[in-house]
């Protein structure tokens, strides 16, 4: 295998309140040059929560994305605090986006988008033995909770009704932890 | 369910060569107002293949991903171009990536990453029936090519060698219409 690219520079090249843009001169193992563009992450660590009420039900939140312009189907998610580690941020934003605390919380493992423009990474967590538990968050409406059978999530992605990819490969490393689990 | 909000106020805050980041003023129905970022996509769809040189198999690549500064396994994925649509795109990225044409390619739906803050969307393609088939890329290198089982893919994804997410949501896709198709 080759090996990584030199990085031969980096620039900041705009950087708005949430977004900051970078240039990364580039020489790859061959010599040859490249610029490319990057999106610098927050500094912080997002965390991404697969939430089961019971061991055949996950819990999805409906929430306006201005991406799309549209309510789209997602997971509870947000970012970890300066102070906390990946599992209390977990805890918390169940508690916020939820309404439900978990007795069982479990790292399933690491989420990039798309790295070869994003630095974002998530960490996903896995939910469970949940009991009601209220704390006010920060979103500016409430968000639609909705209680799926995880044996509908294949039908839901194909029908094009939940198609943000981080919350369908979360699923999926869901699914396949529970199954090792036997 | 509660209406949308309502986008009083776009505007662009900050742009680079590939990037352009915008600001929404948004009003929800209960009056609330906030102002959220967005990243404005490039305008024109990008297409991420799934192709199976058999039907046990699938095709990932390894390449340079300037976002983890590291090398990542994904799927052969591009940019349709003005005059394409997505198969045509697809077709195109499978020969220029892959080194494959292929005979069969079914669309599989799509997907977005972060729409809370990227406007980007994927259209998932199948490729089957694979010949071979060169055309040069506007690769800075030649991407690593690995033959993987289908069958190995959780454990891929628990270990946390396969991490793109768009890759692991475009991969459940394939296995859901694989299986629908029995």
């Amino acid at each position: 295998m080759r090996t990584c690219p030199t990085i031969l520079k980096t620039e900041l090249l705009a950087e708005s309140g949430y977004f900051q843009i970078e240039a990364l001169h580039l020489q790859f193992s061959n010599g040859q040059q490249r610029v490319y563009e990057r999106l610098r992450g927050t500094g912080y660590r997002s965390v991404m929560l697969v939430a089961m009420p019971d061991p055949e039900h996950v819990l999805l939140v409906r929430e306006y994305a201005v991406g799309v312009e549209a309510k789209v189907l997602g997971l509870p998610k947000g970012g970890a605090e300066p102070d906390e580690d990946y599992l209390q941020a977990a805890q918390r934003e169940l508690i916020e986006e939820v309404g439900l605390r978990a007795e069982r919380l479990t790292e399933l493992g690491e989420l990039t988008l798309a790295p070869g423009h994003l630095c974002h990474r998530y960490s996903v967590v896995l939910a469970e033995d949940l009991s009601p538990c209220y704390l006010p968050g920060d979103e500016p409406e409430p968000l639609d909770l909705i209680r799926l059978p995880l044996a509908q999530i294949p039908d839901l992605v194909a029908r094009g009704e939940l198609h943000e990819a981080r919350a369908i490969a979360a699923l999926f490393m869901a699914l396949g932890a529970l199954a090792r689990r036997g």
